[in-house]
């Protein structure tokens, strides 16, 4: 009985990985049209003040089990990678 | 009206931060739920074989634009803090 609980979890755990894997690249998508409006206005791509009220507005909705610092820390991640992902894509650009 | 699409972009970010802290807390509550199974039957809570089935799982399922190996590195976080909300929740267990 315990064995098919366990199943039952790592199913619901194997789902909840899929959403939020479509969600972080649906993020990505986002990120990177928000860069084109910013490429086209020779803006920065990064903004701190944003990533920062960005954050402040995730943990202030944060209700758990993970502390602030720990969804700060993931998602900080995220914002790096994404970061990146338009560094790329302004690179390939470049050598087009 | 770019700032104007710019501001929609914005606000579609915020909701997807905030869906994506909704799984992230929902997949920690799934790791707690088999952490306790777990606990009860003496086994590890680190399974590196099962993290790895994951990670594939995952990956094979990734459309982009982040690679895998970005999202392999974003979900090794999300692993990794859940293990240390495991091993908090077992820390206090032990003081009760």
């Amino acid at each position: 009985m315990s064995q098919n609980e366990m199943d039952q979890l790592r199913q619901q755990m194997d789902d909840v990985n899929l959403e939020i894997l479509k969600l972080i690249n649906q993020r990505a998508q986002i990120v990177q049209q928000i860069g084109d409006i910013k490429n086209k206005q020779s803006m920065y791509r990064f903004d701190p003040v944003r990533e920062r009220a960005m954050l402040d507005h995730i943990t202030n909705k944060n209700t758990g089990p993970f502390e602030n610092a720990t969804i700060e820390h993931i998602f900080k991640e995220i914002f790096k990678a994404s970061l990146e992902l338009q560094e790329d894509d302004h690179s390939k650009a470049l050598l087009v």
